[in-house]
């Protein structure tokens, strides 16, 4: 039967309709272009290539949402509750309406707050001076309640109730074979305690929002990680179809997970709009991007293991409680039940509550936490066992995901990186003997694994266009984040049609572009890239089917390259690719095409390694990192400067977690103590080491037409274990809990002298 | 071969490659919809449906150009020379530059002038007062030449030249046959002429631009037919990349051909603008718009036709002098050329210019002005063999082009147009002798057949979008030129998906919107509708598959409706279309489908016969038209609301040319003299006669997957040569020269009574 309609790519999903799980698996013809051969020589794809907008960020021509400023706009502030814990019983907002300058007042009408930060009301005023003077006209009656700050303090009995359910979730379990099985068969069995810090996004650029109506329709310049996703919450929330609501997000200065998702501060900006019938803008202060956007949860972490004398892992038996403020505290045991070889394993994790801010995914969510935990584990496991640490990693290496038991992997080169890292820090260098080294400053040399997803997938729209000067107009609905999306659609685009990358513009951050995810989970350049290159592909054979008359050649002879378009096997016979562009009649070439989904039947994931080399003063207690080898499989690198530039990120970021990083609660108020820069430490440049990326630059075999995977979150994994293991390489003694702060190195070293 | 790409679409086109015209015709899948049976019960699609926009509309939401006011915005005013010849011999404009106010000054370095009212400089001021002030002060040397600016003063010899290769251009010709054979066989041969006037198009907006520069970038708001075609020449002009180019225009208030192409006004708010930093705004004045952008050609034309005794034409001979100003006199003969059985013929055009405006494009290029004499002409050669003029027309009615020597038309209504049309003005009632009513006044009826292209074509491009929430947003680079563009759309797409028509955003007017063409040529329905059901139909394809694993269903089964997806054969069986579009995972479904080309082998033409009974006051010599019956057949009408709409306003333009509309120019100043509402007189409300539109709603059986053609410009081409044709019937003389005004009437009576 003839249809009115040609269905025109697979669609293949599961989808929760009234309750029940159906799949979807439509027949469609293929329209992905084939995978670039792993030898095929590229022009712009694997490059170092410089940020193609990096002059307009550095010479501040780039708008971010504090950069927009609208006509008549207002200045927006948000009411906090100054206590851990209350009940409001009564707001008068009153004298804060009739204050010269105020525009509009909004109560959010809670009964209750349970953190110090929450949200209760917001002002919009002329200027923000008049909107902090606002603030404090509203008169709010509190009944101030018990409460918990601290995971220990709240894990006790009798502790302030933070849930009605109590502090402590049921944990979430996982399970495969039989952990007493396990550890029957094993010769060596070690249970050790892990802990890490409440550790905070800290983003360069503050969150905001600047919203300004035009009747029905409302736009907002957000910093947003999700410009198509705070567009559908916002409608949601608003009750307007999507079509009314468009975000902004040109530029972003690091959301690391903590602008995922819409905010309050956006619906208030958007709500004191309307009712001021100007435009408002909220950016938080330094001190609110502190304690009221969330956080990396604490954690308290005890991991059984066992294993045979030849060192094959029987069994982990991990255990986790996190702190997730009034959040969940979600999971950190993918290392552990996904990385070694194992068998028999058993996760048990729960959520701890307290009356802090909810946490929120931050790069790599759990994952840093349960590599520190398995990562020393192992190392002192090998010790026992009398192994070398990465000789352990090798025997219980393994291509399934599920530690062995699973799906394969479409692609690991973990082992690559071993090698190579290995080679690179000089891994023969390290202590035979932990701590042997002479005098008071000891050197060590540690490594640790990483495991992470990132493969993107389908969901990516496009706007692709060739114009008949040769230019290619790119619209999409993803981000640049920071990473460099801008740049890499651009190369991406070019390579596949051999132009120059200045014709190529890319338009995203504007939910007026067609719909792409979030860029979370390491998933924008895999999900993006992909797309763009399926678009460039169609557009080409368009163009193709212009050029063969032209050469007359039949278009599938053809191929493009130095700005040409030529014949496959006569170069010489080609036509300039601007050329064959003016001979566009209908003004342009246009594709949606996008990338289909992942192949099934594999388990797609990132690795790396990190080798760190340290040196610690037996007198002070500081620990100085040396050199830093971060080697990283992700798939084919599309920029290698940007690949490094994330290595290089994600490493310090590592080291700021080892080392300086933490949250302080003060348990007499609930208050954040050090919600400044000043306080909450972080590294400068000084306190840096020399970061050496190495990128296996494999192509996945199976996985969208460029082989690639993600590189955003992996290096954040591993580096804070290297530098913890090789600190036990250097003076003996384990530090399990974060930050490595001179205290504990010192007290560390004492207790062994004791012992 | 296994290629990285598929050609996706058929591509057929000729093009002009280094001289050499090729033909690209390559293959690709058929992605059409099929064509909606004619006799399958539509919806939306051929109702009456209201402007979608309406309200926005006459409420003064809508923003036009001169709506368009932006913070710091300068305004700008053309210095335009006040002769209609003259050498510039120098510009100062020290003295402009130096106005408090002005803000910038631009010289267009002309050095010869050739009519009243062309552009020789221009400034921007902060307001449009020292803009006019500053208009003053530039010094312009003017050397006087002799002009010209009257058609048949411009062609004596000896007139003053207007063009280095003199005042009347070589012959166009077109020939088929031989006409001197036709003459021998014709048993009556008549030779007649024909004038018609200078007519301004006169639009009820101004033309005039608003430019903004950001960096490297310039958005234009323009009053403008060609979103696209502005921005591509702009980009030319200002040697720019098009992406570097923004084109808006969202309303427009008429433009009838006058509002196609890039103006000079415009290309001076741009470059004012680079210079003074700063938005720059340039409305025309009712006077520019009467006498500097652009006119239809006044006419002298001469037909000379033979018949055989029973009415079978047998040779035209067609000879015309059009007056283009300093333009092209453009064409008339196709009326004479395509309409009427007739295998000898002969045209020969010449343009004569004069130091008058260039003309320019008007509703129906040249088609009122051929008709006016064929029509007249059939008229006068019936009552010469003792015909009924409608029987003539009959008895020479083709259903090919070129007089019946041609391709056969895909669909021709004009049988269904003189059945219906003569039926409902009573032809009947006509005077069986012209002129016999008694008393001074007078009734009569005539009648004039009509014939336009309007086949639309490919080169429409889409960005369609379905939500989640189950809202659609269409984006496109057509424009709304006043015809109701947004609404047929949204009918198009709702008919097509089955749903309300509110859930249809329109976004079009913007060159940032993929491209479409120019609105010209009655074109932009017929191009841009296919197109929109094409992709409406695919996005239709893509639910389907997630709806069809919904409802257990094949989605080949699946149909639309009442804001449903049901079972074809089944119809309880069905899902809501918002509920199935939750279901979307990626969040939207996109496509960029577009209509195919037009099919080989056929002609494409719209076409029409309009009745009008006139009342003729022998004693004043005033016309009233009492009656007018306008049938139209385009194919099949989207929208018989906008289409009556179309017919009404093309027959009031028609009634104003037959009456009131011309041109005057000054021969001793070479000015127009009548450049204001005031004395450029056009009909009011009072001086309209009741129009009976008739809409012949058939479908095209092979053009696009609507069948329908366009509708713009054909209600203007008959209905004047129908009135001439009714004040014959009426009072028994021929006034063969338009406007027919009272003292033409009054003289040709008094002629008559003399001879």
């Amino acid at each position: 039967m003839t249809r009115g309609f040609k269905i025109p790519k697979r669609v293949t999903t599961e989808i929760d309709f009234e309750g029940e799980v159906i799949k979807i698996d439509a027949e469609v013809p293929e329209q992905e272009p084939e995978p670039i051969p792993e030898d095929k020589k590229l022009n712009i794809i694997g490059k170092k290539v410089p940020r193609i907008n990096g002059e307009e960020i550095v010479t501040g021509k780039a708008k971010y949402a504090f950069d927009i400023n609208l006509p008549g706009m207002l200045y927006g502030k948000v009411l906090r509750s100054p206590h851990p814990h209350a009940n409001i019983l009564n707001i008068d907002m009153s004298k804060a309406e009739k204050h010269p300058g105020v525009r509009a007042v909004i109560n959010l009408n809670k009964k209750n707050v349970r953190y110090v930060g929450e949200e209760i009301a917001a002002v919009a005023a002329v200027n923000e001076e008049i909107a902090e003077e606002a603030l404090d006209l509203i008169e709010v009656e509190y009944e101030k309640l018990p409460f918990v700050v601290n995971i220990n303090r709240a894990m006790e009995p009798g502790a302030p109730r933070v849930s009605p359910d109590g502090n402590i979730s049921k944990p979430r379990t996982r399970e495969r074979g039989n952990i007493e099985d396990g550890f029957k068969e094993a010769d060596v069995v070690l249970e050790r305690t892990y802990k890490t810090q409440v550790e905070v996004h800290n983003c360069a650029e503050v969150h905001g929002s600047v919203a300004k109506w035009d009747g029905e329709k409302v736009t907002v310049w957000d910093t947003t990680q999700a410009t198509h996703g705070v567009r559908r919450s916002l409608a949601k929330t608003l009750q307007l179809p999507e079509s009314n609501v468009r975000v902004i997000n040109h530029y972003m200065g690091g959301g690391f997970g903590s602008k995922l998702g819409l905010n309050v501060h956006t619906v208030a900006a958007v709500n004191l709009s309307k009712i001021a019938g100007a435009p408002v803008k909220i950016m938080l202060t330094r001190k609110e991007e502190s304690y009221c956007v969330g956080n990396r949860p604490g954690t308290i972490q005890t991991l059984k293991g066992g294993a045979k004398k030849d060192g094959t892992i029987t069994a982990f038996h991990y255990k986790s409680h996190n702190n997730g403020g009034v959040g969940s505290g979600g999971s950190n045991a993918s290392p552990i039940w996904d990385m070694y070889q194992c068998p028999n394993c058993l996760i048990e994790e729960s959520s701890v509550y307290t009356n802090t801010d909810a946490s929120r995914p931050m790069r790599a969510p759990g994952y840093p936490q349960g590599t520190f935990s398995v990562d020393l584990f192992l190392d002192e496991l090998a010790e026992n066992l009398g192994m070398d640490p990465l000789e352990l990693r090798r025997k219980n290496y393994t291509t399934k995901n599920r530690g062995g038991t699973g799906t394969p992997y479409s692609s690991k080169g973990l082992d690559k990186c071993y090698e190579l890292g290995a080679q690179r820090i000089g891994w023969n260098r390290r202590n035979k003997k932990p701590g042997e080294g002479k005098g008071p400053i000891k050197r060590g040399i540690g490594m640790a694994s990483e495991i992470w997803g990132g493969s993107g997938g389908p969901g990516t729209q496009l706007d692709f266009r060739l114009i008949t000067d040769g230019v290619v107009e790119i619209r999409c609905g993803t981000q640049d984040i920071g990473t460099g999306t801008y740049t890499i659609i651009a190369q991406v685009a070019a390579e596949e049609l051999g132009i120059d990358i200045k014709d190529i513009k890319v338009m995203i951050g504007d939910s007026d572009y067609p719909r792409s995810g979030s860029s979370g989970g390491s998933n924008t350049a895999a999900s993006v890239c992909p797309a763009i290159r399926a678009a460039a592909a169609d557009i080409k054979g368009k163009l193709f089917a212009i050029a063969g008359p032209l050469l007359g050649e039949n278009p599938e002879e053809l191929d493009v390259g130095e700005s040409k378009i030529f014949v496959r096997n006569n170069k010489s016979k080609s036509i300039s690719f601007k050329e064959a562009c003016k001979q566009i009649t209908e003004g342009m070439l246009t594709s949606n095409e996008t990338r289909g989904p992942n192949p099934k039947g594999y388990a797609f994931s990132t690795f790396g390694a990190h080798f760190s080399e340290v040196e610690v003063n037996t007198l002070t207690g500081k620990v100085k990192v040396i050199r830093h080898v971060a080697a990283h499989e992700s798939g084919r690198s599309i920029n290698i400067l940007t690949s490094e530039n994330q290595i290089q990120g994600g490493t310090v970021q590592g080291l700021s977690y080892a080392f300086f990083e933490q949250r302080i609660m003060d348990e007499q108020t609930g208050k954040m103590i050090n919600s400044n820069y000043y306080d909450y430490k972080t590294p400068t440049a000084m306190d840096t080491p020399q970061i050496e990326p190495i990128i296996i630059d494999s192509v996945d075999p199976v996985l969208n037409n460029l082989g690639m995977k993600g590189l955003g979150e992996p290096p954040r994994i591993p580096s804070h274990a290297a530098m913890a293991n090789a600190i036990y390489n250097a003076i003996g003694v384990w530090i399990r809990e974060l930050p490595i702060t001179p205290d504990k190195v010192l007290a560390a070293l004492e207790e062994r002298k004791e012992g």
